[in-house]
């Protein structure tokens, strides 16, 4: 078991139950999660040591929010209470021709407004072999955008593998703060999970094997990052999705094979894609394998209520080996 | 923003939840719809002011019963209280291989013992654009017939643009005499929804374009009506149906392209295809604009709980113009 | 029917079913609420027209927190739509001898951000007979409090009868400065609901019909506020509590009976109180008429789920009559 | 095991959930009953074996109405398929100071409007030693007011103990047009539950022992009927009342203890109370004894869910042994 | 109506809803079922007279395990009451890619510890037509293992035909120990549901027309069984399945067409084709018009919640003469 | 922070929600608990660090149970993984009039079966201050006897604080073998919950002060156990008890107020007794301050879902504190 530091927002979602519209909802409900929250949960699932660097409110709904990671098994050591209020978003699911969308009630968050004296990384990232975080983290506020820069060079001092998952929201900052924040943490990323959002006109996931190699290539010349890996989604409805992936380690790139998934809950897909590729490198895998178990992990994700990946390594495995068929196992 | 004016019954429906069957239901989801309500609620929530004539029980039913309307913004000063009873109906939905169907308790209700003198038609009609009523309302009672007719040619009197769907419901009345009640309101209806049941020998929705088109001018050959729609629905299961809709104008059809639909709701699913259409009508598009939108507001709706389409006239538009991958809006 | 105007805060109320706690909840009820529009719903549903005006998010929250309005029959003309967000707090329901409590994220609400140009209040008080605002108003935010004062005194101006609840809530002012600002605007105000909170050591509701007599008396001493009522609240428990209402007019106070109440939601009782009032008051009802039906009104509201009371004027003019022996009416 | 044959109708409840209001349910919960269908479940639950007799509709809702019989072990060989409907209601659930009511549409129901030769009394009362009626299945048409009758006497011949629930209800018939059915009946009765209703001028339910020994007194005089019952409740609230029984055999009177009930459904409380004293008439109790039992049966029938008694013999008879404190039995 | 009697466990099933994961579930749906059960619950809703045999716990939940049958029309004459527990088992159901699954905990259950002195065969056949047993009731323990066998072979020589449904399942016994029981019972059965386990590689299901034709062949070489049959499952995903079957008479083989179905709930579903199979054996059909028939139930049951098929014969034979589009009925 | 250690059987506790009876059930809230580790749960949340031992079967309903150890912060190192199964029990719980009652399916579970080599009780009871455990797990199997000799053998050794709490179940094991060996252990115990059950006639927990004193003084002689306490509840029904506590220390006897409580969950509040007087020990309380703390402690657990008492310490204090009314906390 290698240690995970993951670090980040964690949110309160409000989803109207069996697909109800929001101005349809009379009860909502409650799911705590976030980009990084969500690998952390969905790492200590698939049987490894992981730990969660956030700050969250100092009253009952901070508390409901930490037993979600104590529950599942993250450590919680470095977990700060204070500040204002837990961010929270109002998600409705879509079905069918119906897309989901997403209300952010973010503002003033407790994690927005941390300072980087809430948190010591030298103790943080004491015995870690990887760290992970998104690009959602540096677009919360300005104080955010230090405390990723400052985690970010800790981690490569420290001799830990760096994740960052691009994960741009154009909600949350514009296009040209965004890439020029990524080219500058660049040198101490080792994984860059997405591709730089303008090389790609209509960036709205909508691409092939041939056109993601190309982005792949391009987001390489210019971040100089040695793995880049992406998940292709052909969504046929909110509820009808097909996933692969890729992977490109500058020299090369390995596309999986096609899943089809039945959407039961579609928030925290990519970051079990996220979990399985460090579950994977963990274990030694290669990039090739590494990218086959992730996007078996993220298709059981979708069949799973909730953000995180409750799936068992076994289970994955499994299905690497080709069982998936849904029959029952009597 | 014109006025519709809408006539017709508002059931309850009593629907057991999770696609259990009547049989296993140990309580009833309670949905306040009918026909010409529903399509003046999708109306209103289209962004048109629809005014809703009728009459229900001088009770919490009844009250309940106008809320629906009163939260959906259609305007209700017409809707008169009194009689015995509100109408309901049980309907349990089908899934896959397993139709959905319905069992009518609405007999003595008090929309079928109103009488004529229940409602002002020259106040109601003030300031209406156009007028909707279906088959259902005059098959209900005699009174409900004579009512029907008036309210037609009240509205034809008025210069208001009128709107019929057939809606031939035969556990209501025979063949014949629905037949021969069209031929005679024939005169004072400028849009037909659906055609004449009799010209087709299985007229349970199994047609394609080219025999849609030859009812379509039978249907104008007998009746004279300007404009005749239908919608064509390929039902695979109850779960799983494509759409999409013709449109006639004596001259010319055009035809809709065909819409993978996964069934929320499947009640309710032809009166937002009208309100779609009277919705582009209002708005002042041509006959093929209209039915592409209207059948794309249709689809939008199998999408959505309870009898009535909640989206919003963007979310519409935003499908015709091709937005329609169930993708989450970040 | 005169039309009552209200203004102030509409906030998304979340709390868990069933009597949870809020560690335990994995869903949370949806109640669209606030002092104001509490009072403005539940003299609606009591037979009156009453408008509420207020800001709130241009989106499906603010859409669902309008619906409610007009479900139950509120004027919503000068509902105006933008800025940020809706407020909101989570509220667990205590039993038995555990107490509720509320988490309040309120903070940058649109309505805490409105400017005086949103509302017209010309037209808001056209043909108005009562302006009712709550002392939570003026603490929200410092354009709240200049709004607030300037809408007081436009209700003056326009001859409308102010209706005052100070509702003193210590974790949004500091007393003194709630207690100065109740001064100055009493020459606007002709009902206070409540008495100067720093008059009484333990203002923590606990008082008798003598020691609320005399804190009537002050108040009227220090305000001059024609009118002054208030409620008396004996809480055994979180669900058990009893009570009753006195009023005083700067010359002699009346006291109602006590009435035991089962709480179903206590959230909305204080408002059904205030509503009770001003019905009674627009019914002509003298003072003590008046307050006897207004604490009817509210103990009957403590039966009801949701912020509002439900009750029709005829189900509390029985219960003024003697028949509420909660037996089954065949 | 002895026979008890019971006849009426049967109906579908809906109620609101949680003590919702009418207005607020978005959903019912379907429980289907009547007073003599209640009275043969609680019986067979009990241990007897119970007959019941009436006519439902031929359709799913007529199979989930007998499905509630089969399952309690009811005797439904002679349950008729038939006819337009089945009767329903709803019941608004009281809570503390708000009463329960209910709003009947029940017209034209199967029952109404069955005919005699529906029924074969002779095969009906083969072996029965009881058959129990109310005065409602008199007043819901005339035919069944026929229906009854020929029931009361061909019981009689054929040597049945006769039990009659008066059960006067206003909303279907006029009290002299009751009264004059209860007299012409009498000599057909041998237990009559509840008193003439126009000999006390708040029949209401208000009464105690001694008033309401006086009016046992005054029914003997009328009717002759060997032994005349009746519950009485003290209706504190809604959901807390104080239950005890008379019985009176034209001699002398015996009343109970009085037992506090906290109500968690109160409709069927009266049946309970019949089944029970049905049950220990048939087991050979005193009438003293009996009646000790039943209002026991029916104090724990208050706090069972839906309209039958599913409390057990031995319950009961620990119950009136003295154990009913409400500890947990491990 | 011709008898047929059933024999064996019934369980109860603990299953978290709406497709959550055992590990998040917080509350269970409970079903009571098990293969007989459900064959004797599907051919009653058929219109058929069944009888069950079993042994269950003398407690409530032993009371409530025999409601289900009752409320079903099941005749329960021959169930005893005894032992100490029910067994029961704990099944996740999967969906799309994810595979459900099921813990059981069925030890010492009433059945598994019953003697063969519970059950008086003599009286439970006489005037059967049909027996049905699983293969599961032999595995449960030695005594269950003698009694399936006395029960065959007290079958065989009442003149009763004998159903018997292999089923095998490697966690209950050894694949020898079970190949050696069929071997030994085939001389009492004259239909056999399945093939021989070991005479294909991969029994799982996973085989088309022409293997299982020849593992038809192959199990009647060594069997002799008269008839035999299987259905053939494609399962695309946990919630997408295909159904066929055949059936095989020592001469040639008959498979029916492919029908596609959607899963609401899995479980129970082969046991609905066998009741089907075994209703259009007593209704006088063809070996290949009753699989056609037995395949359309099952297909019917898999859009059904719980374990029997509730579907009415009318249903089954619409469904035989093409009509299964899911359209509403109105 | 001082560690606890608990060690008992963790159960599945199945119970029908709203009251309902077991035969009414069509789901149950699933509920992981057991007196010791309801204790260890209890402590945890009020501040201090507890360690929970035990064995539980290794698939995924014994991660499920353990998920809510870790989730409310109990230490679950020593917790095994193996054996058959999870025990369970289902309980119906009693309203009013009503008793709540429990029926076991726990034979053959985990612990049951355990071995003494499972636990390795040196590093248990390392830096432990308190051990706990109760009479129920000696009962459980002979091996189950010996583990719990061991165990306070060892605790003795270890110089830890040793809490017993007799939990006497009749169903579980005989008066005189649990007797003897609560003789044979009292040596090692520091504390004693509850009074020899042998020394009262009825020992149904019907004791006042004077009565439950004197039983103090024989439990003392008999086994010079130093601190002996029990709980008095007067249980006027499921639904409304009255409670209160003493303690005594071989000296004299302090008696705590009475509290009121309304009960939302019953099960548990003995062992949120246990877990206050624990907690309070720890924190240096004297007796009688402590047996005061722990009546409130469990008197807001009974106000609580679930088995464990979520309440913080300072909730609590301000309960001793005269703090209790039920007001909302704005």
């Amino acid at each position: 078991m290698k240690k995970v530091v993951t670090m980040g927002e964690m949110l309160l979602r409000l989803t109207p139950r069996h697909y109800k519209r929001l101005v349809q909802a009379d009860s909502f409900r409650a799911i705590f999660g976030g980009g990084e929250a969500n690998v952390a949960i969905s790492l200590a699932n698939l049987g490894h040591e992981s730990l969660f660097v956030s700050k969250i409110p100092d009253n009952e709904i901070g508390l409901a929010c930490k037993d979600v990671l104590d529950e599942n098994g993250v450590n919680t050591d470095f977990l700060k209470f204070g500040g204002e209020r837990l961010g929270l978003y109002y998600s409705e699911e879509g079905s069918g021709v119906r897309s989901s969308y997403v209300i952010y009630d973010r503002l003033n968050s407790s994690i927005a407004e941390a300072s980087i004296d809430d948190f010591d990384f030298d103790e943080i990232f004491k015995n870690a072999s990887i760290f992970h975080i998104s690009g959602i983290t540096p677009a919360l506020s300005k104080s955010c955008k230090e405390l990723t820069k400052i985690a970010l060079k800790k981690a490569k001092e420290a001799g830990v593998f760096v994740s960052f998952d691009l994960n741009y929201r154009s909600t949350l900052w514009p296009l040209d703060e965004a890439v020029k924040f990524y080219e500058e943490v660049s040198p101490y990323i080792d994984l860059c999970i997405g591709v730089i959002p303008e090389i790609h006109p209509s960036f709205k996931g909508v691409f092939n094997e041939k056109s993601l190699e190309k982005m792949f290539e391009e987001t390489y010349q210019r971040t100089g990052i040695k793995y880049i890996t992406s998940t292709i989604r052909k969504s046929f409805s909110a509820t009808d999705n097909r996933l692969s992936a890729g992977i490109y380690n500058g020299r090369d790139a390995h596309f999986t094979d096609e899943i089809d998934v039945r959407v039961e809950e579609r928030i925290g897909g990519g970051d079990s894609y996220t979990a399985g590729l460090l579950c994977s490198l963990l274990d030694g895998k290669d990039k090739n394998d590494a990218v086959e178990f992730a996007i078996r992990a993220s298709a059981l994700k979708h069949t799973i209520k909730g953000d995180y990946n409750l799936s068992e390594r076994e289970e994955v495995e499994d299905f690497v080996r080709g069982k998936h068929s849904g029959r029952i196992e009597w």
